[in-house]
C-alpha cells in the first residue's frame, strides 16, 4: 500500500512507531493541558509557559533569545506571542541597559496574577495526564529517556 | 523565586521536570525534522504526515475527521492546512457517496511523487534525531512509556 523505498533508507514499522507514538502522546497531552488552561483561565499553553518561565527567572525577567529557546518558539513566533501577552498586560517589554536593539520581557502584577491562578490546574493536568501513567522509576526512566532528545 | 501553592496542588520539581523534558523533547525532534524537510523538500512536517497518512490509507483516501485524529489538529487547522495542500495540487477533494456534507482528502499523483522524494530524508531524521538514541530494549520501553498517553 505505501510507498516503496531504497534499501539505505528503509526504517522497519517497529521504528516509525516511535515517532509516530511520540507525536500522538505529545499531541494528547499538550491538547488536554491546554483545554484546562483555557477553559478554566482563558491561559493558552503557551501562555502560561511564558508566564511560569518568567515568574522562575531573576528578577522574573528574561532576554527574548533566552524565552525562545525555554518554549522552543522561534524569534518571530515568540515576538507575536508576547506582543499579544503585553496588549493584555501580562507582561511587559524593558531595554537592557548598554544594548540599544535588545530587550527583556518581565512578569507584570496581572500576570503574576493569572498564572498563581492557573499553576494549580496546570500541575493538576500534569499529575493527571502524565505523571499518574507511571510508578516513580518509571518516571526517572522515561524522564531519562526524554532527555536524550534533547540535543 | 516562583509562586507559591496551596498544599493539595504542589507537585515536586522532578514530576514537573518529566512535562518541561517532554515538551523539550517534542520541540527540539519536530524542529530538526521539519528543518530537514523543508530544506530538501519545501515540505512543512505536518504536509508530510497528512500525505504519508494518505499514502498508506486504504485507496489513498481519508475522510478529513479520520486524517485531523491523525495528524493531532483541529478540525479548522486541518481545514486550513488542506486547502493549501489542494491549492499546491499535491492533495484533492472527493465528495463521500451519500453523505452530503462529508469528503475525503485524496493523495493527488504530484503528493505521491512529492512524499516518495521526502521519504528517505523523514526516515533518516527519525533515526539520527530518535532511534539512534536507543537500543532495541530501551527503544520498546519507550515506546510503550509514549503509549500510556495516548488516552
Amino acid at each position: 500500500m505505501g510507498i516503496m523505498f531504497g534499501f539505505d533508507e528503509r526504517i522497519s514499522p517497529e521504528q516509525l512507531r516511535v515517532w509516530r507514538a511520540f507525536e500522538r502522546a505529545y499531541g494528547r497531552v499538550s491538547e488536554q493541558l491546554e483545554a484546562d488552561l483555557v477553559e478554566l483561565h482563558r491561559l493558552p499553553l503557551a501562555w502560561y509557559e511564558v508566564l511560569a518561565r518568567l515568574s522562575e527567572a531573576e528578577g522574573h525577567k528574561l532576554r527574548m533569545s533566552q524565552l525562545a529557546d525555554m518554549v522552543m518558539l522561534s524569534p518571530s513566533g515568540l515576538s507575536r506571542l508576547v506582543d499579544r501577552m503585553i496588549k493584555e498586560g501580562l507582561i511587559r517589554r524593558i531595554p537592557v541597559e548598554k544594548d540599544a536593539r535588545g530587550f527583556y520581557a518581565i512578569l507584570a502584577e496581572p500576570g503574576r496574577k493569572r498564572l498563581e491562578e492557573a499553576t494549580g490546574t496546570h500541575h493538576r493536568g500534569v499529575l493527571d495526564y502524565m505523571i499518574s501513567r507511571f510508578n516513580d522509576e518509571e518516571l526517572a526512566q522515561f524522564t531519562a529517556f526524554l532527555e536524550r532528545l534533547h540535543d
